[in-house]
């Protein structure tokens, strides 16, 4: 079984200066928490991206859900670099917070969701496509595929640093029987 | 007094099939809900923006909240050619879902939350700068900025095809006494 664990930096105390959270929890996401959690009333704008496990064939197998396991003592120092390199590259990034799910997560649930607020709408909506996207590249979370076959596959995500080629597929199947 | 109006269009029967949906409301706006209601088995991500109130000074006064307006007659119209432009930009958006505030809202909280779904999240995330931009743009929602010294002012949107110029606080002022 994996531990859940609660990572909060608060580099300071005061409630209005930057804050930076990633949560990992196997319980069912609420997008409200993480968008209360980057509200600031020096902020217009609030960008939010929730990822979805999504029905899907593979190979003539149906996708009934998807597990997720972290190598969890890393994911806080990825996630500091990455909330790092958000703000060098948009500097008026207020807050950012991330909470992923652990273990198992169906169809139709979700499996990350993401908030960053930011004074005017623009550098928020580009610092959330980063935060994503480098967010599968560098923090170490996997996901395995689990079909209605009974089988499962591990998933390499293309985008990862660690990824072997441009196959997003690229895996090792096993069946879970 | 502004009427409050719920628009559901709902294009098809079947909760599948593409729903764009606008309401406008006098109430705290549930991020919760317009999530929920973008939600598809089909769709791996949901895109989501959140326009708030901002604490902001203005010639020395502090803006204390926002009124809102809206013709609410033109905006189904006008949201629904928005989202035949959404479709036409990005074909795999799935659901488009808008929650707009009418009234009051005082700083921190949000006048609107949208969310768009989509199968993968490239698509998703631009459409829903587009539609924000858009929203602006073309369906006529007005503001009132509030002021700690008890006046007001209408703020004229620079990216709305009726705006004077590219000044956004070009706007007429009142005062409430």
């Amino acid at each position: 079984m994996w531990s859940v664990t609660v990572f909060g930096v608060f580099i300071a105390q005061m409630s209005e200066d930057p804050r930076e959270v990633i949560r990992l929890s196997r319980d069912w996401l609420s997008v409200q928490e993480v968008v209360d959690s980057v509200s600031s009333s020096s902020c217009g704008a609030i960008s939010v991206f929730i990822g979805t496990t999504r029905e899907d064939q593979v190979d003539g197998r149906k996708v009934v859900g998807l597990e997720y396991e972290a190598y969890e003592s890393m994911v806080q120092s990825e996630f500091s670099k990455l909330c790092d390199d958000i703000r060098a590259r948009w500097p008026s990034v207020t807050h950012v917070c991330v909470h992923h799910r652990l273990g198992w997560v169906k169809v139709g649930e979700a499996s990350v969701v993401m908030a960053i607020s930011s004074p005017h709408r623009h550098d928020g909506q580009l610092a959330i496509q980063h935060c994503i996207s480098q967010l599968k590249a560098t923090v170490p979370i996997w996901k395995k595929e689990v079909y209605d076959t009974q089988e499962a596959s591990w998933k390499v995500n293309s985008e990862c640093s660690w990824s072997p080629g441009p196959d997003e597929t690229s895996s090792e199947s096993q069946n879970l029987k």
